[in-house]
């Protein structure tokens, strides 16, 4: 499909992330010439991607077409969603980036760190405002999210109406009195919905998600309880706890220390938008800390993940140079445990105990809700949008599936709900719908500075490394004779104590010389075989005594 | 304390692990010349002890004193209570072990695997039955669990009553009718315990936990709908689960097929000895499955926690010989998400799923409940065995603190309830309790054969291994003239791709080149400064470039 541009009265869609994993969400429609990129987020690496530090979609598939971009429209302010752009936004070609007052400021403040803010175009788009870009216009409504400023989207096309659901919930009491807009919902299920577009990743969970209120509520009874300092760590991203966080502070005469970066700066863009209502004066420094009443303070920070180096894991080691935690204090984690993260969070708790701190967590306590609508908000939405085609969309397979089942209960059958993948097109068109070739998806792993280098080859080794060690053999041969002149010399890391194992390596020394003797070195024809020998030579003689297998990189010195 | 006896009248109680972790749970009591030891278990590796097979008990603070010990008693058969058994048996000087039936079977196992069985000498118990072990009475009273024949332990010695509660929960309607032994915990109770052990593993749960039978009930309601092949995956320690999944295959018209060695093995045993029931005419083999109409076959197997080369996820990748799962196919995971363990096991529902079968687990359905007791049954056992001294156990820090606070409510004030850690010993008398001087405990870490020698230095070292791959740079150096004669040349293994970056490496080595001729190699005055100054230079090179930090391994060579 390369260079050829579609029908003019067809839209092709397809996903380059957020279809079988939660993150790096992206989407492109085609319509005759134009594209339109539907956000464009990271992921956070899986366990066995080793040193990486995040991950992004692969754009390869429309690399050739990327003066065809129309726009990049967002729909929130989640790394899931607009991660990626300081990345990727060269690389598409700087297409203007439409989104919402507090997801525009959260992009700006990637775009300055990333030194892109001069060459991106900007545009903040309201709810229920409409914009064209080429073919496509494209409608924004509320949807109430767990940050502030969310939407979804309405997208009228020459094949129909296409609408994202955003990520949303139905909460009938959000914090900023913002509802998701079901009354547009509705109007829009009336004109027709020809594909809806809709967010998975609470599927499993029956009912109905609980109201951000019940936060509030949760920090209304537990605050006024608590005698010494108050931590309260949470997403940096959730304007609306932090709010209630800091109303249920302030009422109990506490004075509010923001700490953490993203917290500061995200807290500082919220504000200055309208969005995060809290005086001067209630504000305070952290070095101010030390000349305050410890019970008149309430710090909100970040570290809820028990991330490594964050504030919250040093304070729990007592290694924070001016937040010591003391019996009597509290700490609450108003955050989900975020899968994969269940055993860092668990030890950051144990660790806050230690310190003498109480610690309030959602295992105990009402003191975080999903910001992800559950089953019966999902058919409600389905109810309210009737749409023609349904494709499940932010969710790992099982998330999928499931919301196509649910979808069948309501009535839509194998022909009208499809269970996607990344890079799998479905063409829209006043006909119906139909699957086209799959396009080239894939994983972009960063590392430091390195963007892609590190591939499928240098994680195996890392993860061989990470399990094993390594042992480093070298040898010296004189090119003329091939005979062994020096070593094999072992080296090792992370395999056995090199200290103590002096005569271990020397053992495994003189089975290699034993092997090569045997080998008689006329036979072997270059340095690979020998780096091949020596390899096997050590990989069985740490195997039968050892039972391990650690890296084993030969090193063949011509003297 | 070493080698001096304690008073005739007292009893030293101190944990050598199970305090602070939930795994490797063993107990010391001592008291005059005797000591009793209470299970012996290992701890599955935690994430950042990489490579680690398994994590046993350090036994140091014992080590001069095995001769004096009387008994090794045993709660119940789960791994972290008898799975370190065949490798501190020899250190410990082979005491005599006592347990009761199914108990002692899974250990024989154990020790006939690690050829140890013909020096073990194995004492079956029955539930109410009291042993004399030196100065120790020790009654073993039925505790309902997640594995069948589980006990709790009532202690007499001359300081007092110790009742150790085993790992339990109270089911009212246990799948074999054993319960937990409330009549004996209540008479225990009258008769004055003067020190209570407890189970903490599930103080953060509020209510009770559920019957066993509730799975049952799951299973009768799910499989009876199932068209296809039907897989139940569960631990396959836990035989009434196993009972419960083949009575309700049975009633469905299913033969069975066990999977799995320990799934074969366990059952062998639990068989052998009567507790679980199923007629040879019910069961196949694994090779019958071709031949067998796959919705009248049930196949139970383990592999639920997501095991990388488990049978279950060998099933998902399509990638087991004769297991090929199809469209309409059922997966049951009766089992926990165990913390640590929950994105492998997504990754095993996404895949079943992809392999087209529906997965049945417990976040959406009632397929699985704990074996442990929550916030009501932990109160009722203090209300039963009301203790003059209560100590929890079985729970990482956090569980410790909460049963401590849950006991509070009832009563037990700071002098009363301790929090207490591994090594930390307890001393009762017929005066009331005291702390003593702490005692050395540790992990001692487990890879292949090698047992101890892996420790925190090669641990960091796997590390960065793992986040950042390795660099070797091999120099040669004229031995008189200290001049470089050969290299550096670099190898990589996990860091950049050494095919793509020849010219990369070719930069690195010369930085290294300009550093050593700057610093002017007279001033070096040997290799280990030599070798400093290149990983210096590396280090700079690498991070400047593309932010990372690769293992830097330089090996020098007298030439």
């Amino acid at each position: 499909m390369e260079n050829k541009h579609l029908p003019t009265d067809e839209v092709r869609w397809f996903a380059l992330g957020g279809l079988g994993e939660i993150g790096m969400n992206m989407m492109v429609l085609e319509c005759g010439e134009d594209l339109l990129l539907v956000d464009c987020g990271l992921m956070f690496p899986e366990s066995y991607m080793l040193g990486i530090d995040l991950v992004l979609p692969d754009i390869s598939a429309i690399a050739d077409k990327v003066d065809r971009i129309r726009a990049l429209v967002l729909t929130h302010g989640h790394e899931d969603h607009i991660g990626a752009i300081p990345y990727l936004l060269p690389a598409l070609g700087f297409p203007p980036i439409y989104g919402s007052g507090l997801t525009l400021g959260l992009v700006r403040n990637k775009l300055r760190e990333h030194d892109l803010i001069d060459s991106a175009h900007l545009h903040p788009v309201r709810m229920r405002e409409t914009v064209r870009l080429g073919t496509f216009e494209v409608e924004f409504f509320r949807a109430a999210h767990s940050i502030v400023d969310g939407a979804g989207l309405a997208i009228r096309s020459p094949a129909g109406l296409i609408v994202h659901t955003g990520d949303f919930k139905i909460d009938n009491t959000p914090v900023d009195g913002e509802r998701t807009d079901l009354s547009r919902l509705a109007a829009l299920g009336d004109e027709g919905v020809d594909l809806l577009l809709s967010d998975s990743t609470n599927v499993e969970r029956a009912g109905t998600t609980l109201s951000e209120q019940v936060v509030g509520e949760a920090f209304n009874e537990i605050m006024p309880r608590c005698k010494g300092l108050v931590l309260v760590s949470t997403f940096s991203s959730n304007i609306h706890r932090i709010q209630q966080a800091m109303d249920s502070a302030r009422a109990c005469g506490r004075s509010i220390i923001l700490h953490g970066r993203s917290m500061e700066q995200n807290c500082a863009v919220a504000r200055q938008l309208g969005y995060l209502q809290v005086p001067d004066d209630a504000l305070c420094e952290l070095r101010d800390l030390r000349n305050l009443d410890r019970e008149k303070v309430a710090i909100i920070t970040t570290g809820s993940q028990g991330e490594p180096l964050s504030a919250l894991v040093r304070i729990s080691h007592n290694d924070h140079k001016q937040i010591v935690l003391e019996h009597g204090d509290t700490v609450i984690l108003s955050s989900k445990f975020i899968p994969g993260n269940e055993k860092a969070i668990a030890n950051l708790i144990n660790n806050l105990y230690r310190r003498g701190a109480e610690v309030v967590y959602e295992t105990t306590s009402e003191i975080h809700v999903s910001g992800h609508a559950a089953q019966d908000e999902l058919k409600t939405m389905l109810a309210l949008t009737r749409p023609r085609h349904f494709v499940p969309i932010h969710g790992e397979y099982r998330h999928l599936v499931k919301h196509a089942q649910l979808a069948r209960t309501m009535g839509l059958g194998v022909n009208e709900a499809f269970v996607m993948g990344n890079g799998m097109p479905l063409v829209l068109s006043r006909e119906g719908v139909r699957l086209d070739d799959e396009v080239e998806t894939g994983r972009v792993l960063v590392d430091g500075k390195g963007i892609g280098d590190v591939g499928a080859l240098e994680l195996r080794d890392r993860r061989h490394l990470a399990n094993h060690g390594m042992v480093t053999a070298v040898l010296g041969v004189n090119s003329r004779s091939g005979e062994i002149v020096y070593g094999p010399e072992l080296l090792t890391r992370g395999f056995v104590p090199e200290e103590d194992s002096r005569d271990y390596l020397e053992q495994a020394a003189a089975a290699v010389r034993e092997v090569l003797t045997e080998h008689s070195l006329e036979a072997i024809s270059d340095w690979e075989e020998l780096r091949v020998e020596v390899r096997k030579a050590l990989r069985r003689f740490f195997n039968r005594t050892i039972q391990r297998r650690p890296l084993i990189v030969p090193i063949i010195m011509e003297l």
